[in-house]
């Protein structure tokens, strides 16, 4: 059963593998060998879907200073549509609707195959913004105009272990028409169960059927990625500090961490009747980090069909 | 290469097994009867050593009311000399230094073999507290009367995520004298490798071996005991008190956790060389808790010997 029709049933256990669309000064000329690429080291991992994210300049968000500098990304719309047509299973579209006038919003939403894109709309990365669509607008466009289309929404753990109220927030989400969830990365493997757990119970307590969580993970590989991944708001243990600091295999160290915190989650999932997914995110450009995560993937895909 | 051995060359890979001594109220001619139980039920398992709690009056530690009253233990060392000569293994004895006359615990510290008894000093609950004998006093007292008596200190991971010194404490311990570090109960697995990975570059910056740490686990099946854990100062999780409301086999989940939780940081140890030691905890005296404790021990022994 593909993606789609799963989330539709709430049904779980599918594998996505999310990449972040090239540079905007990226030469145009090079953009379909990039895609062609991505393709080609992800086709034998069977996956269930591609996601695209929408990297927006989040600097309202955090006022320290972005890691990485800010540099804009092709539309992962028109990046999808120009260059990843030879995929073969769904994408999952991120829009973060903030960035984009009412109008192309809309056209792009009536123009969907439900079958072939489901989409995560994200807000405005600060509630001081006042962007031109908000996300309320956005789903309720999306309502109207393609209801058939499937919405996702941000889940954050963390969120969870300081305010203790995401998974109400979910709930909220939901009722505004959220089929599925995905989270940022996954370190914090407790604050990821007390979530669900809090979530589960509430759903049971309200007669809501659970729709699937996306887990997200990747690998860390050095302290630049380290240090984006905190500013992005993801609580890295100190210990994979020191591990990028002093031990032989950093990476190494990190996958297996990875692979070992989502099989606990999967049997977490399982043993709580919640639906759920898996996302493997290649944070960082650096090769040696973009086959691991291809290799947590394939570790992932093994585990989660057998 | 028993216990004793292993600790004094800096070695771990050993399994212990905690419990409390009965209540003073006992009557007297019950004492043997619970011993040998106690004997009986461990004896399949090996262990290489049986570590006897000592308990005191912790209210001064918190100024919540305590969730099981506080009711005074038979004397840890006593109890042990008169009713577990038969424990083949070496017993680390627990003492809380300041419930005794100086006289009293130096005579106890100068009578002890030291292939056969290992102990825990633990200083005063509270700062406030002026006992007889100070921590200080006490491992002065070892090192003058018992030169070769393995001293232990307490390692609490729940306090490195509050302050980040935890590592450092136990370095000024290991300086006083300290040969190995008993954790309380690990359920927050990130913690515990913050504190292992911080106190492990910390040695080798200064030039020290690490000393065995040993990892306490127990299983939590119900709500009570889940109290009682939260008021020692345990970070139980809120996804294992939903469990306790809601799943059917609270205890299974608890133990598959905990010995997930262990098994991830016998892979960190070793792959850290940090030496280490694993010890199951019987916090309850309900039948199926303590029945699911020599599980995990069981499993735990299972893990760290093929």
């Amino acid at each position: 059963m593909d993606i789609a029709a799963r989330i539709s049933s709430g049904q779980g256990d599918f594998l996505l593998f999310a990449v972040t669309p090239p540079r905007k000064s990226t030469p145009a000329e090079r953009l379909p060998e990039i895609a062609r690429a991505t393709v080609e080291r992800l086709d034998h991992l069977d996956l269930d879907g591609l996601v695209l994210y929408d990297i927006d300049d989040e600097s309202s968000r955090n006022p320290e200073e972005r890691p990485f500098p800010f540099s804009p990304t092709v539309d992962p719309a028109e990046y999808r549509a120009d260059h990843l047509r030879q995929w073969r299973t769904p994408v999952i579209v991120y829009r973060a609707v903030g960035k984009y006038q009412g109008e192309h919003l809309r056209s792009w939403i009536a123009d969907q195959d439900p079958g072939r894109t489901l989409s995560v709309l994200v807000g405005a990365a600060s509630s001081e913004a006042s962007p031109a669509v908000s996300l309320a607008e956005a789903q309720a466009m999306s309502a109207e105009l393609n209801p058939d289309l499937l919405l996702g929404g941000v889940a954050i753990p963390e969120r969870h272990s300081r305010r203790e109220n995401e998974h109400l927030r979910l709930i909220a989400k939901q009722e505004a028409g959220c089929r599925f969830f995905v989270t940022q990365v996954v370190y914090d493997l407790n604050a990821a169960k007390n979530l669900v757990s809090d979530y589960r119970y509430e759903c049971a307590s309200r007669g809501l059927a659970p729709v699937p969580i996306v887990f997200t993970f990747s690998v860390c590989g050095s302290l630049k990625t380290l240090e984006f991944l905190r500013w992005l708001g993801v609580d890295v243990p100190r210990w994979i500090e020191n591990d990028l600091r002093h031990a032989t295999n950093p990476l190494a160290a990190s996958l297996e961490q990875a692979a070992a915190t989502a099989v606990e989650l999967i049997d977490f999932c399982r043993r709580l009747d919640v639906p759920f997914g898996l996302n493997v995110e290649s944070v960082s450009i650096r090769r040696e980090e973009i086959e691991a995560s291809v290799e947590l993937a394939s570790q992932l895909a093994g585990h989660l069909r057998r």
